[in-house]
């Protein structure tokens, strides 16, 4: 027996002894966050596959794992032997695997899940569809761990304060300005639940969850103060008492239920739906019942997103320091090509990382790198692993997409570079793309303009010639919190948020050939005031990533005469930026490589 | 007393009798139509105020008009001396004359409303919203005819039959795929009470609207036949036999609650709350009970959006016909003006009128034209009032926004074009919106996108050089029934409705400067396929109209190549097509005035 399957039938003998006929495994954290902890990578256990998103279905007779198409490839792969069936989704919304279980489970039967993994929204969704039958649905928090002997712990680092030379707001300020927006709402209380709303709320960080540097915890904002449910051991005395001033007090990670419990029901509670867990759902509809509670969209979300001006200078100069080591990376790399030297992805990966970490303010990468040669970088998402990543070659394209954590601010940065020879189709897929970024880069669009109406802008010069790809334009990104960050997108999907003054967003069409190539251009665009006229308000942005596009594959001539002019004088301005913080050599690389092209 | 002020104080006065402390009159007929047959006429009854949004509440000691900013003006000028006070409302979504009622009714009192003309959504808000006060909603069908002796009745024109070579389709297929989508939805039944949708299910037109050329009517479509409710008298014994073999028999217009009342419950009813009047969805729900009905918006719309390809080439043939009538009349305007003559925006319009009423085909206009020079030309929905309308300079510009239905297609146009010399600020308004017609009708795009998605690609030149437009880029058109048709829309507003293969919509960008001048270009697109390939299947447009694009005012180099190429091609392509159907005097005048141009 595989090590799948001897887990697989450990978790059957326990849910005999419950009288279960299925078991849910949904592999999200309490949080719904987009990164899971360890502790919580309960799919990956349970079934081998590695990937982001799924749900396992295991009965006494079946074992299924429902993905959707952009993982069917790796999941087949990685459930081979284990027992484990794959059931390709052809729809997410559709939520294909209650279908099946409501159409396998036998009548009165019951449908074991995670409560606090699962959302509240999916497990009324289940108990509805099951209900008719006469099938319950039973939570049992951490019921994986019967079966799992060495799970992982909570993470035990300890949290640090992310102080305002770096915030830019004070925690007492942004408290009273929640407090206030709960008074508005008619609310007395919130329970937060979110990572990176109570990170950005309370000014705290910490390593908890790779690439996002946020404390796994809840809080609860009443009028008298905040309770945080963390891990008490993360919290130096220093840190405690700091958040002490500001009314801030720690209690157990676990003792969130049974605190709100114990709430005076004297005012409304406010919760967001979209990281409500199951369990924490039912406590507060036990204490504050549906009158008593607001569910919303939680507000922290779009302040979050509007970065202040200590925010938006930090950014800044993020991203000259960000510019500084890729300069320096991509001059080593093609000096070591031109030398003959034998270069895999995963080193190029590490050489970038070398050159970002000596800044005394890196903290950490802001997500794993992808360092993709030809084909490889035709998979939008691909993972480059040592011992199964390719070796560069002195022809074709090259894709980076990785960026960092700085003290002040959070990089994403994609470029894609000609190693050597290119082919024409090569060089019109780069031109294409290119135009696409800096088309967005440039836009002018009235103020109220929602990211999905901007996303036909990128989009039309791929389009124009058939050409597209199938992930979003833009997505916000937090300071020092996720990389991935909302509420705006600049995607196909209709979204009706606004873009506001402050927000900070990706711009990154690509352009992928299976087997071939895959080019991506990404820079990050502060949005801006664009200045009133008689027509109204208007709004663009202000492009913060500083590092030289390659023009070695442009085709000048199609690009139209705005175009050519942003790219000059976008690589002029790298350039006269970043030259006084280069050695000699590294300026001089960079002056040539940012030398006007003309058509 | 005003005539206005004396229909009040009758009103006042029924309403002592009925022991009513408000009245509600939202001036919709009981179809939700866009324009309203002058029996339904309410608001400008009691109001004197004749555009075409706005609700009307008489207290016994207030008459107030609630209107949108498109009315102020208007409203104003119109209001003066009536008695009746304009409010003005921020938002139509916040519906601000409910809250007046109920700050301003007494708890306990009643709220008249006739609730034939008031949609089911708005009655039941304004219910829930004065329910809690105590205030109670009480619909009397028709109640302002008590005070209104000369009302006009039904339109008594006869009803005729669009026939299969114009329609493309028997009404005896249409019938059949409807009744499989009601079985498809679970539904015996369906009421339809859009006046467009019957018409194109039934293959029946009439004058009884202006410029719509629709049969005012409600049916009840079962497995076993179609009651069509309408007046009888518009019947001849030839179409009513014509009807009667597709299963169709004509009841009274009155009688639809009735019949409802008395229809066997042994299936579910489909309706489409958008258009489904209060007193007919209380029918409904007394008869059908909520798990009885079926509320969907109606599956006709798309089905009719979609033309086949009968409608297709009809569409095509009248847009050649449209040219014709165009190239004659812009050719006369040019050279009457010429001559001296004097000539009025209202001549004009009569003199397209004129050319256009020639063709045999010629049914009416399908919608009232604008005809208007500079200034007037500055309000996109600007209304031609002989009297009270501008007389043409050779200076300038003149735009002109008209349409007539053919027996087998409906056109919609809009030109700009100068009558002699132009300013600077004229002609880059004049430029960029062409550029941003153009750039829409050359569109590609990836099936399934929604028209919302696209509205960026028209406004583009717009927003970069900040000028924008208040109303939608494109709407759909009716084969001879509505030239404003759904669902789909190119427009600022999100809608998730695709484009698809097949419709015809609208592109007209427009750029309005107050006091100074106006400028539009129309076009009418079909979506057709694009192709497809490794990035999927792709769709972009056909351009259906056929009238020269005047080029005096372009200032060609603010074109890029591949719009100077599009509209050269254009004009060329007017020319050719039209040539072989104008007089040798026509022929030679457009051939000079489509001639390439260039940078």
């Amino acid at each position: 027996m595989t090590e799948v399957e001897t887990r697989i039938e450990a978790l059957r003998a326990v849910m005999r002894e419950w009288g279960w006929s299925a078991a849910v495994i949904v592999g999200e954290d309490p949080h719904n966050s987009e990164y899971t902890p360890s502790r919580w990578c309960q799919r990956r256990y349970i079934s081998g596959f590695t990937g982001s998103a799924g749900v396992v279905v295991i009965t006494l007779s079946h074992a299924g794992l429902w993905v959707d198409s952009r993982y069917h490839i790796q999941a087949a792969r990685e459930l081979q032997g284990s027992g484990v069936e794959m059931h390709r989704m052809v729809s997410v919304e559709d939520m294909e695997w209650m279908k099946w279980i409501s159409d396998n489970v036998p009548a009165g039967g019951k449908v074991g899940i995670d409560g606090i993994c699962m959302s509240q929204a999916d497990a009324v969704r289940l108990q509805s569809l099951l209900s008719v039958k006469g099938t319950s649905v039973i939570s049992r928090p951490d019921f994986l761990s019967a079966i799992w002997p060495d799970r992982p712990a909570l993470p035990q680092d300890s949290v640090w304060l992310h102080d305002e030379s770096c915030s830019g707001r004070s925690t007492a300020d942004k408290l009273s300005w929640f407090r206030g927006v709960l008074a508005e709402k008619g609310c007395r209380y919130a329970l937060v639940t979110t990572l990176d709303q109570i990170a950005w709320l309370l000014n705290i960080r910490s390593n908890d969850i790779d690439y996002c540097p946020v404390v796994i915890s809840f809080a609860v904002v009443s009028p008298e103060g905040v309770a945080l449910f963390a891990d008490g051991a993360k919290f130096s005395s220093e840190v405690r008492e700091t958040l002490g001033s500001d009314g801030i007090s720690v209690y157990p990670y676990g003792g969130v239920a049974e605190y709100i419990a114990q709430m005076p029901a004297n005012g409304r509670i406010m919760t967001d739906p979209s990281s409500l867990n199951y369990d924490l759902a039912k406590a507060v509809n036990d204490r504050f019942g549906a009158d008593g509670t607001v569910c919303c969209a939680s507000p922290i979300d779009v302040e979050k997103s509007v970065k202040n001006a200590v925010e938006i200078e930090g950014f800044r100069r993020a991203y000259v320091r960000d510019g500084v080591a890729q300069t320096r990376f991509y001059h080593w790399l093609e000096d070591a090509m031109a030398a003959g030297e034998q270069i895999s992805e995963a080193d190029a990966a590490d050489k970038l990382h070398e050159f970002r970490a000596v800044c005394p303010d890196f903290i950490d990468e802001s997500f794993e790198t992808i360092s993709a040669y030809q084909e490889n970088s035709a998979l939008p998402h691909y993972s480059t692993v040592r011992g199964h990543d390719a070796m560069l070659q002195p022809r074709g394209l090259y894709l980076n997409d990785s960026g960092a954590h700085y003290r002040y601010g959070t990089t994403d940065i994609t470029r894609t570079i000609a190693l050597g020879q290119t082919t024409g189709l090569e060089r019109e897929d780069y031109t294409i793309d290119l135009k696409a970024m800096i088309d967005l880069g440039m836009a002018v669009f009235p103020a109220g303009t929602p990211g999905c109406r901007l996303d036909a802008v990128a989009r039309r010069p791929l389009w124009q010639t058939m050409r597209n790809f199938g992930h979003g334009t833009g997505h916000g990104v937090g300071n020092v919190l996720s990389v991935h960050e909302g509420p705006q997108t600049i995607r196909q999907n209709l979204k009706d948020q606004p873009m506001l003054p402050g927000m900070i967003t990706s711009d990154e069409p690509g352009i992928y050939r299976e087997g071939f190539h895959g080019i991506r251009h990404e820079n990050m665009l502060l949005c801006v005031s664009a200045g009133s006229n008689e027509f109204g308000d208007w709004l663009g942005f202000e492009t913060l990533t500083c590092t030289w596009i390659d023009t070695a594959a442009v085709i000048a001539g199609m690009l139209d005469a705005a175009e050519l002019e942003w790219l000059n004088r976008y690589n002029n301005n790298v350039y006269e930026t970043l030259s006084p913080l280069l050695s000699a050599g590294d300026s001089a690389w960079l002056y040539k490589k940012t030398r006007p092209i003309s058509m």
